[in-house]
């Protein structure tokens, strides 16, 4: 769905289930002079929920972008007691890296950021090692090293906390960083964290998944992209996937083929993030593609 | 998107793009008292043409459902010069099965058929031989051998049109059926054929593509289901699959293997048929999955 | 690796790894003209063991069939410390099929069988439930009703054992039996047990993976195919296989979409099985390819 | 099959096929104190030819390095008319990158390469272009702009070639790169050349192949790593895999998400290449996995 997305407007909703909305909505649009360009919906029948995401050209919008929200529950919002974000695709999306040793993800990521394949922007990397500054300082990226374990574990992150804050950051890619986040980061922080897990979960939580895989004598490896939420590698889940291996594979090549999916899967997600394609709902992702 | 489908009408749309088309079908559905079940849409930017699946439920609806077309065109269709197309969840669709020798496809139909995987009418089989006639009988399914060659086909072709109407066929399935149908047969019939060859097409076309694939060592063997046009092998893909092959399998093997990808491939383009999610526009098909 | 495969014979072997022990094999089979047709071996590193797959023409060969294991003993199993399993192809293995209500697997079994994709024997099918009598008869296989509960489980699978006994069964194939085999069973019968679990195992093990599936939001689906231990879902994986689902799909659209595909796993894994091609080594299935 | 592969060598061997092959040259290995890591034999029936790739320790073995092909050829390859080839592990394979101006497989190789995932060396790169000069340089690695048309192809080929002998390079890897290299070129150099062609061949060779599948409306699009030989897009292919499109995706889609394919599998042809685990035979490239 690529395509001139410069000067869009996304609504993402959802609501009990009830006739009309989709009338409603569009309807709403469409008398502000607003041209969909695209529109998916979605009702959870067992659990009688409306989900939507509705993109609209603003050139030519009859309602100034500031307005938008507030008009919009006036008009339909409240009546249908709707769950709204209004998201737009003019601005670039910060994010902060988090990583802890390993590189591929790190490389995967910022290769597609300097080449502007995803229009977002990078300004800074953390990490609790130092390994990987030279790849923050090759891409002139900002690195902090924030040493965290368990004994300072309150103070290195309010540190990251105010990172955060100081470079604006709109949300925070765990890229096989080896540390979990407090609750209290999470909520403190109080926007998404996409966290890249190295099993296709919930086979595999937790740590060295892959040594795990290789003793079960597992056909497919995987990787899972997920929001983080307060319990460990249980996040709603975005996207996922395997390869296949053979017993000829040690747990070094599960491993190193791991690697491959995780890059891919975690791209993905961001992907689908960044495109303001993802609505969370309880413990699931709707990914609307 | 699988529940209780009974009592629900589709309706399968595309005209020129403009601003309010969505508003303006669904405000008509909701007007009438429709509940909408589904509702996809898609703009191919390029072509600036606009495509919509809508499913809503039929109990409750104001129109009576003979009535519904022509109120359709009346307040929305002509004005956005729309092809728009009515189907009825309710009515069990029924299907001709053309066969030749190979077993691996029907034999697949005919299981989802009889355990009522899916809902739909399977009355008649007709083959160029009669090695599968047994099979038909063994599920008391009406056979008929029509003998095609290039001498007769003309004649025989006749034979078929008239068993098609006779049994009131919608649609023609042709399960590795090894003749080509003329291009007489396919305007007279004027009701959808899906084919599954046996290729990725567009790589390999025509007779004996694992063959060719043995020969161009691919690492890669997949099938293609489509739409049956005049031109062979060329119609709108409904859907396709690949398998991974190595240099260990022989053309025998590419064969066994194929023979799994095709008779998957073939059921989920069925599936999609079926269930009123497909729509062909010039030479491609659009899947609302 | 498909071709005539008739008078052929396998060696499976596992063995502490040492020097020599390739060298030693194809030595033997060359010295006693035994044409090797495929060979392929593996070494556990971590372990330390070796593991050989050696499939050779019987044709010209000179050691009969019935002197073969000790003759190979002889001169070099017992040196290298080696368990090694002799089988022949020619024989047809024979395999007595378990269900319970849903047919999926079991036709699709039956059509490789009765179209000889298959070179196997299934003479019963033994069944918890009488629903799918009607599909036994129609392929003409004997069929036992056997209606196992938790009060007479002890004497139902003795007349299982029976039946077994009685049919010369070479492997049984639980085909969505949803019963679990006792240990005793499994121990007296002692011989291979396929099983097709509904999920991408170690996830969702035990009853209703597909409600699981479906609660945890995941974005793949699964199968696994893996020989019965003592221990329930928790033996030898085969194969395993995955689809790839959406928000869109309901519970009851995984349980169709994963119909497909455990029926394609478990083919795979019989195929495997029936052609020799899996060693069994602690809780790890090789599956020579 | 990863794990300590320093001081190792690797024979790849294809010849008529006969009886003992195997034991000959295990026997050889094993009297010469070689012990075998891997071993993998493959007989093409069809065409009666033989095939084997063995690895075995170099520590201990009674053979210098230098002399091994020579003793090998005297004690088993004249006698049975081998083609064999002598890889040593220990020796770090020296690749030349060519690329034009599209970067995602350049950014993907290099970071395979810096973080040593690959045990190669990438010491140049030549472009027709000076875009992805700066990436070059960002990795310390020399770039040469050798801006060829058809005007100049002759003489700046040459520069090429001088290129690849200064640098001393082992094989050229195409990442992206639009210039069709001249048959001259091919055979002056004559070492292996890899290239990743955007689609699922044979489908859609040539330019453009994306608009292509974008017009045919195929549900799969791909990509072909492959040996360059004199015929455009018709080498022996390494490599292949593809990936899930929709009618929702314009050709700009097909492009973004082809990158990934095309990345993942030039880099698992190298992967392969590199490891000495590809033969090339007629047009087909035998892979030991």
């Amino acid at each position: 769905m690529e395509k001139e997305k410069n000067h869009t407007a996304v609504l993402l909703i959802h609501c009990p289930d009830k006739r009309g909305i989709v009338a409603s909505v569009t309807d709403f649009l469409h008398k502000n002079n607003g041209n969909i360009i695209h529109l998916d919906q979605h009702v959870d029948k067992d659990n009688n929920v409306f989900f939507m995401r509705v993109e609209w050209e603003l050139g030519g919008f009859n309602i100034p972008v500031q307005e938008i929200m507030k008009y919009f529950q006036y008009s339909i919002g409240t009546s249908y007691n709707m769950h709204a974000e209004l998201r737009l695709t003019e601005k670039k999306m910060r994010a902060a890296i988090f990583v802890s040793k390993l590189s591929h993800c790190l490389y995967d990521l910022l290769s597609r950021f300097v080449s502007e394949e995803w229009k977002i922007e990078i300004p800074v990397i953390i990490s609790n090692h130092t390994v990987l500054e030279s790849v923050a300082k090759l891409y002139g990226i900002d690195f902090y090293h924030v040493p965290v374990d368990t004994s300072n574990k309150l103070l290195q992150e309010q540190k990251e906390l105010e990172l955060l804050k100081k470079y604006d950051i709109d949300f925070v890619v765990l890229a096989r960083y080896m540390q979990v986040l407090s609750g209290d980061l999470i909520k403190s922080f109080a926007k998404p964290v996409i966290n890249i897990h190295h099993s296709f979960l919930p086979a595999f939580p937790g740590a060295k998944p892959y040594h795990s895989a290789f003793e079960r004598g597992v056909k497919l490896i995987g990787a899972t992209a997920h929001y983080v939420t307060t319990e460990l590698d249980a996040g709603p889940i975005i996207e996922q996937d395997v390869a296949r291996v053979t017993h000829k594979h040690s747990v070094q090549d599960l491993i190193r083929k791991g690697k491959d999916v995780e890059k891919m899967v975690l791209a993905r997600a961001i992907w689908h993030h960044v495109n303001h394609m993802t609505l969370v709902y309880k413990n699931k992702t709707i990914v609307f593609t």
